[in-house]
């Protein structure tokens, strides 16, 4: 729920975690400086983290079909934090059913699923 | 919910607005001929545009507990406008609870919250 | 729902379609070998079809009002499919009002709607 942070769904494939580090890095290269990325000015030298967050995304939307996430083959659902510098929080709530209904918070300082440093 | 515009959840940072401003420059040029963007053969030069809002992306889901948007820490929902030439439009769709269920649409003239121009 | 394809909101224009391609290649080059995609030592060579679906998405939300898909103007559902080798599959849920509530799973073998090869 960090604005440096990201809740995508993608294969659990190591060397594709890599590639997308690469990528994003490609995109909204890592600069300190105030130069490229204004935000820095405030003191903050994570504006790049903000555009990776944007590429890979805030949030996910599951479909939950006989009480399991109703994924494609290889879908599994990963945590991304872009200047990897705070414990992950993340939100699940589930809607539509009666039975199902129900708020999970997540609050905790393990390691992130997927962590770029 | 036009196809040039996005709605996206972000800091509320002035050097970051332009910061994406620049990025989003950098990743779809605007470039009115149709040597680089063939939808402006249709007469049309914002084919830059449509690129932008895609990376940015179309819409939110957003979480309410207690009545309240459940946001992480410095979230806020813009609107942002990638060729700047029409009022806003925002359709929201509160779901899941009894007491919660609504519909507003806006429709206004007023500047976008966020307007690359 | 395969993780080189996508679900996206945009317009029917056959040369934003090309753009879309062409720029997605641009942002993501195919690239065969494990050099610059270092998922693709698996064996597979569509690491970049995993980089062009996040750009363009995984899902979208789409409020329904009175009974229809409640867009904006040009707005419709595309599917891409971003290695372009396996049959479509696309999962819809409906949420929200007790009579609308439902569950459609289309799989087939049709063209996707959008397809970068």
């Amino acid at each position: 729920m960090y604005i440096a942070a990201s809740v995508f769904i993608n294969d659990d494939e190591l060397g594709l975690h890599e590639d997308y580090k690469k990528w994003l890095e490609g995109l909204a290269p890592f600069d300190a400086s105030a130069q490229r990325y204004r935000h820095n000015r405030t003191g903050e030298d994570n504006a790049d983290a903000y555009m990776k967050r944007q590429v890979m995304g805030r949030e996910v939307v599951v479909a939950i079909t006989k009480g399991k996430l109703d994924f494609g083959p290889w879908e599994e659902i990963f945590y991304g934090e872009f200047d990897g510098r705070r414990a992950k929080r993340v939100l699940v709530k589930v809607i539509g059913e009666q039975r199902a209904r129900g708020t999970v918070r997540s609050d905790n300082d393990h390691a992130p699923l997927f962590d770029p440093d």
